[in-house]
């Protein structure tokens, strides 16, 4: 099919492809810095990544970008070009609406709010890094202003990251799955059955956990001819086109869980990238649809099929055929056991699946009361420590392990965490629908993903942005954002791995 | 010092700093391309490429560029604002003098010129090779025209890439170089004496070859910080910015030559990038001066310290202990004579250090002849092995390991070839040079390169492009081009390895 654009409508596309190639070189140069670029490099690089970026945003918010915007909305028949502007407006208020002035200091004092979070983090130094956090803040706050908002503020920074959602949706969804979780974790921690996870942490050697990775993102479907697997402190996915969306990890010696379902997760995003429809490519519509549909995809992969008991029934020979010795010696029920483990711990990016949830919520209520002036952020260690306590029934021992831990704040990333909740409910979501349809589990315990995968695609990876999430997820599955289904598998999977009778 | 720049001249040095950091982000696709980036992104990657890269051109031949030229040229009292006006006004003119459109066409067929030639190569079938490669002379003829000269219309192709250097200099150097080695040649291979270098085809690991380039890089000076070492099927120095210069090479496992002295030659392309001033930063002057300067300083420490004895003396203890256990039963000289074995072979890139001049004259004086309309494309083959035959004694078996086996005609590069052989000779001169201040040959023996890497970054690296090649060379030797010290260095070594009685 011959997509038929007018000479107006060829220009916009034209223009917006070009913004996307540069993102591309952008994206490339972020990639390198991470993947090895030596250090002495780094100065000038920066200076090349901040003249590409100022471009872009230049072109975002150009005079020729809002003429296309006020030519083609409402004008164009053209389903990719409606949306594609529709997008492009979007930005565009989103930077117009600030003050340039404003906007430059802002991404000023978001590096050096960064660099005084990450001198904060090391010397458990919450001080240090106050005086940065108010006034990010403070910024938020007004930019929810610019931008506007109906009902409450915090709405205009959650629009930012998942279009459409609000608090009202969020305190309802969040409360459920907080009443359920903290009463399934109680449950959890008080019984007589427990896993040993020890046995987990035995040397294996990072060649050997690289190898069982490339195995494991093979079967997953991950198209090693449009992307590559390269080693970071911080593992990511990141898409430079559709054809070359590369995936880091991290290895460690003494925990091989690090890597495997690290590995796993940032596949999960990146089949979303590979498969999205190339008609796509280079235009706005390019890229997942929003963070908490790709962290359904990190998450659909990472939990519900790499935790699941029918993927390791059928791939715990296979993983035993890469992992040392000892591993012949752990029988099935205490490793499937094990890798499940239950702990409420202190650090976001280390808790299991049934914690997960109470991490992100202490986040946001904290930062939904910042923004809407019923905290002030001098008190955020004390209220951080209370909700942790609270939820998780654990109480941090130092800021480090408690309000310092996450970068998202020193960025200014408001509205952010509630993405990976979302994701969770989401996937268990898609991952019920998707049962309606094909026999998930007996694929699974098969090792063949490509009805999986198939069916993700169908519904969620080839459509990038042209559907909004909370449409996605209604297409997709039936029905609006329902939490049940996050409930009811935990409950599930939990109740019987820990023996609980069922309530 | 603080430079103290004018209106102007800050605008100038802006619009410059632009551009080098477009060029940067470029070079950074160019070396992914080559390191490992999946076969599926790299259309798109190609047409991000193409993009910046227009932008460049624009950016190169614009008004604005013009209009900074005319009012700082002459009028700047600044040196570095004088330098960098003058480089820009070089390419100004090369690139406006060429119609737009021809200019246009002409990419185009750069681009299936060299598709046309890898297949060509690959199917030994000069015949379809031929129209692309008489359509790159035709271009390049009126090129020569446009750009204007005195003398010979080569010389206008031969500035582009040895800015100063004419037809008559190189007529007579490589008149004189021919005469001596090609008789050199002829008492090498009549000698009795004949090293065995099979001894050297023994299976090394990659891994082995790898630790050893790495210990003799950091031994170099080369700096880990502000560069990386990759491989790739053809090795290459590149520079990103002058704190990030990489470089790659090329593993033979029956073969550690290909990887120990490919490695040491990018090293000293590296070095000189490293070395660069810092002020010159993102500025015009930023690079090597020529492409025959550059080749001088990898070749300095490929052929001038590590194909030397006093090298090995020192190293070959070192080099035993990360090779495989035969070479325990090497003696030094038996080693020493056969990595410095003399035999004419057809392919350049495989030749020795005697012989590879020879290669080189054979191209200069055909792609003379061309430009010159003194001969036609479609006689290359017979005219090649014609030459190949009177110079080096052997007659190539096929066009695939004859007129075939470079790409630089094929991508347009004619005048690029003598660069090569000017590199040896003024990588002699710069020796003797040396030699007249410290002891060279003392300090390589002594492992100790410190002195040496000084002395080439005071007279050569430092400069970047402030200094053009010819008055870069008198001012460290204190003399125009002399082929003599090539002359020399090769009738003394190898004279002496093949027991020649000197004439």
């Amino acid at each position: 099919m011959v997509t038929q654009w007018n000479e107006c409508e060829q220009q916009f596309m034209d223009y917006t492809k070009r913004i996307a190639q540069y993102e591309e070189a952008i994206n490339l140069m972020y990639w390198d810095l991470r993947t090895g670029a030596p250090s002495k490099g780094v100065e000038g690089r920066s200076g090349v990544i901040a003249t590409l970026s100022q471009t872009v945003h230049e072109w975002y918010t150009s005079d020729q970008m809002k003429l296309y915007i006020n030519q083609l909305k409402d004008e164009s028949k053209n389903e990719l070009i409606q949306k594609s502007v529709e997008q492009c407006e979007k930005n565009y208020n989103q930077f117009v609406k600030i003050p340039p002035e404003e906007y430059k200091e802002y991404v000023v004092l978001q590096s050096q709010s960064e660099a005084a979070w990450e001198k904060a983090k090391e010397t458990n130094d919450f001080e240090l890094f106050l005086p940065y956090l108010e006034k990010m803040v403070a910024y938020n706050k007004k930019f929810a202003n610019y931008w506007g908002y109906e009902d409450h503020p915090y709405n205009a920074l959650l629009d930012q990251y998942e279009p459409g959602m609000t608090v009202n949706v969020l305190d309802d969804v969040f409360s459920k799955v907080r009443i359920a979780l903290t009463e399934l974790l109680h449950q959890v921690t008080q019984s007589s059955v427990q896993p040993d996870a020890s046995l987990l942490q035995v040397d294996f050697p990072n060649e050997q956990q690289k190898a069982f990775s490339i195995e494991i993102l093979k079967r997953m479907g991950y198209d090693f001819d449009a992307g590559r697997l390269d080693e970071t402190v911080h593992p990511f996915a990141i898409e430079l086109n559709s054809g070359d969306v590369r995936i880091t990890n991290n290895y460690n010696e003494k925990d091989f869980r690090v890597a495997t379902f690290g590995t796993i997760h940032e596949g999960g995003h990146a089949l979303y990238e590979q498969n999205i429809a190339k008609d796509l490519a280079y235009t706005p519509l390019a890229g997942g649809t929003s963070m908490g549909i790709h962290e359904s995809q990190s998450l659909f992969w990472e939990n519900f099929v790499a935790r699941s008991e029918a993927f390791w029934k059928h791939h715990y020979p296979l993983f035993q055929s890469y992992a040392p010795d000892t591993f012949k010696h752990v029988d099935f029920t205490s490793f499937y056991s094990a890798i499940n483990e239950v702990k409420p711990s202190f650090i976001r990016i280390e808790a299991d699946e049934l914690t997960y949830c109470l991490h992100i919520m202490v986040r946001y209520e904290l930062e939904k009361a910042l923004i809407n002036n019923e905290i002030e952020v001098k008190d955020l260690p004390q209220l951080w420590n209370d909700k942790m306590e609270q939820y998780l029934g654990i109480r941090p021992t130092s800021n480090k392990v408690g309000i310092l831990q996450d970068v998202h704040w020193a960025g200014g990333a408001f509205g952010y965490f509630p993405s990976y909740a979302l994701g969770y409910m989401y996937a268990a979501q898609l991952y019920e629908a998707m049962t309606r349809q094909i026999d998930v589990d007996d694929m699974i315990q098969n090792g063949d993903f490509t009805a999986i995968r198939q069916w993700l695609t169908e519904h969620i990876h080839q459509h990038g942005k042209k559907k909004k999430p909370l449409q996605l997820l209604m297409d997709a599955t039936g029905e609006a954002l329902n939490p049940n289904y996050l409930i009811q598998y935990l409950k599930r999977k939990y109740e019987d791995l820990y023996q609980i009778k069922g309530s």
